[in-house]
């Protein structure tokens, strides 16, 4: 694959990436869309399948890591880390362009929440429901986990562990798709069954900290949160940002660790 | 294929399309139906395996297009106009006699919900329950969703451009099926694939304007809502319905555009 | 295939698409059921995975007809009817065996549920809870749901129509199994694409009647309702029965002759 | 493979399995999770994922049984007993890894659960809430369930026969992979498969005792749920532990039979 290719690729596929993961939690959350609160069923089908649309689509291009956790970790599988930072390239900037399509697609539903004074108790003033008080007290504004993850229970260690071990999982099911396929036909069949992992991932390990197991996927989307001129917005909770990026590097590594011990 | 297997095979196919998606709407929304307030979980997954039946079987026949967004963006990419009008013809068709099947299946939950006084206000009446007031000022009788999609916030640009954004993700995926398919045994697999990227598009951007990403498929059961002697039925809000045609064909335009400089 | 195999293959396919199906329905009904009122979704998905099961198990020994329009839609397309009253017996043999093992896996269940008094009113008296009464006046005890099909609104026209329908959809994916496998490496994923079609039809076309679209699924279940000592069960509401068998026989032959006239 | 390779894989595969299905429970019950009341199609989704992460994670290094009940049938089957306890120690060993993990990654959800009054009435004292006394009635403390299995009616024949019942579908599955594998390109089809088997036999036979089917799966993490130093956790329930045991190894015995008798 040639560079072009590769940065193309990953700019288009993590940005419907983060159009499709980004847009079920504006669909599930936000006022005035037809699937406001249809749960974390939803949620984790949603992510999951934006997997599967994303590799689909950039797959043939770049070979669609979309998630710098998995262009670490075949990088140390294989030694060779001479296109990491055009993937991570790609990655951040499909990342940024995908949570602006939100922002497109769900305008409206946007602008409804947040001057919904039940919702954010009004601009310039302090947030008097119950939801907006919780909001807040979780140190996010009410639209934020749209956009990045944050935790249930802030606890550093913990959080950080949790993203650890769900990108280990992600990765050993990325990493072992070479072993699974022997010829037999798993094609895209790979891209399927890597979807139906993050849906696995989500459903039980994302209770914690919204299970961003991506640092480009929760990095990008928290700047285009600052950047972005929405009212009432709250603050982007940038003293939380390091784990989500930092954790799933971390949890490649050691996956790539546990397959070149275990499996190669 | 020849032009009769192509009408044929896209009437058929669009049919079923329309039966299952107009169905699985009819089920959530009426009353008297055991699915009743299913919700949007069962409606992603209801469209997005509805179009894997309709592909499925009108597969070996058409190709299975189904919605003129696809055909045009073949068209383009394939620089080949020449069927276009056919698949054209099966498609309007097709979903004309799949939404009048929603109402024949759904023949008496039609009646018992638009005479229920609750939902409609009675024959003759304004409305007069809340949820009957919210569909009016929403500009659609209370059926009009099983059949054509309404936007939750009436405003041109924004409806306009989710229905761009949703219909390209849908048609780069289905351009890039023959990058994927390499001999690899993709067969039936690509109807697979696509199936959950159109519930992945339902789920994630579905929310604003209930995603026509179709034509053919908002168009046809329109023109049947219009017709059929529904009571209490309400307008069938003809100044929106330029949107989900308009909206798609530009989509599908921008996506064999984005194929052939990204892609080819 | 012999015809001893053909026998035992569609009685233990059957028995477990009865065991799984019914079980789905036992599972959201019944009290004391960890899923107990977990939606429609998990019907629709409960009974799709159910033919997947039954048909991935009974596949190698009978191909997995389990379904007698099933049976007569290959028998009108092959013109070959030798082997039809052997499938026939194994389908309702199978369904009887199964219905009866979802009676001894929810043995504790269906005791519980129906002496509850809110739920049957207590023995030997009329129905006093609202929902009991609700049961009644559909012509069902409170527990028949479990075992066969019942409609939400009883006309046998729409009914008929409903069931016909529905089986048309299911059989023409069947028919058109054998377009779509052209050595592809379709295989066992024709049984997942008929499950997932299963689950289509159940969404969008289960609401009216709860989508028999099988004769032996109905009707097997039925005569052990009939016959097992449950308390209060009720009826077994035999002025329905003959609707859920002849709506899917017409249907198979209907989606026969479509597919000899556009297919062939 | 090697008795290594199958110690290690199993290890890893089973600790995958549980981290995950276990995860899945602590995520729709504890408090302070995103997914707390998801529900039953969530719980059945994650197991049924959970099988298909670990199994295609660990197949290539073991053959992924990950279940005492499919190593024993796979031995009666082949006749060949040698490397059933290797698999037996990975299997127990990863058991009780996975549900260390789970612990780990809702570390402070459990803490957060067990020292609510609401829940659990307290350090020390009774349960004073209608859910904890509901709880102890059943004889398990709040978050056994999490760990391991336990039954809504406790009556231990019908509750090794539910067991008995779910692990035959499961194992006939199981041993009618090769049947399907004619070289057809079902690969890692089959893991795909068999994961949605068990989401059917979640969603069908899990009502009454939560669906062990796998020895390992259910005493693992019991020994785990001892050892924990959990506030207010409650007791094992060791009573009830055989059956889980039990069932799920009788069942593989009788599956392994029927596949001898029909299909061999």
């Amino acid at each position: 694959m040639s560079s072009s290719d590769i940065f193309i690729g990953e700019t288009i596929g993590t940005a419907i990436l983060i159009l499709l993961g980004g847009g079920v939690c504006a669909a599930v959350t936000l006022k005035a869309s037809k699937a406001r609160n249809a749960g974390w069923l939803a949620i984790a089908f949603g992510w999951g399948f934006a997997v599967l649309t994303a590799v689909y689509i950039s797959g043939p291009l770049s070979g669609a890591h979309l998630n710098p956790a998995v262009t670490v970790a075949l990088a140390i599988k294989d030694g060779d880390w001479g296109n990491v930072p055009v993937y991570f390239a790609g990655q951040l900037l499909g990342a940024m362009i995908g949570a602006a399509l939100v922002w497109v697609t769900y305008y409206g539903q946007f602008h409804a929440h947040l001057t919904d004074k039940e919702i954010v108790g009004g601009p310039g003033a302090q947030a008097t429901s119950a939801k907006a008080v919780e909001a807040q007290e979780k140190g996010a504004g009410p639209v934020l986990g749209i956009f990045s993850t944050g935790p249930e229970i802030r606890n550093a260690v913990q959080n950080l562990a949790t993203e650890i071990i769900g990108t280990v999982v992600l990765i050993l099911a990325v990493l072992t798709q070479g072993l699974n396929d022997k010829g037999n036909g798993l094609g895209v069949l790979g891209g399927l069954i890597t979807a139906l992992v993050v849906v696995s991932i989500g459903l039980s390990l994302g209770g914690p900290t919204g299970y961003a197991i991506n640092p480009a996927r929760d990095l990008g989307p928290r700047i285009v949160h600052a950047l972005l001129p929405l009212p009432n917005k709250g603050g982007s909770d940038w003293s939380y940002a390091w784990i989500p990026v930092v954790g799933p590097l971390i949890g490649g590594a050691i996956a790539a660790g546990i397959y070149n011990a275990a499996f190669a």
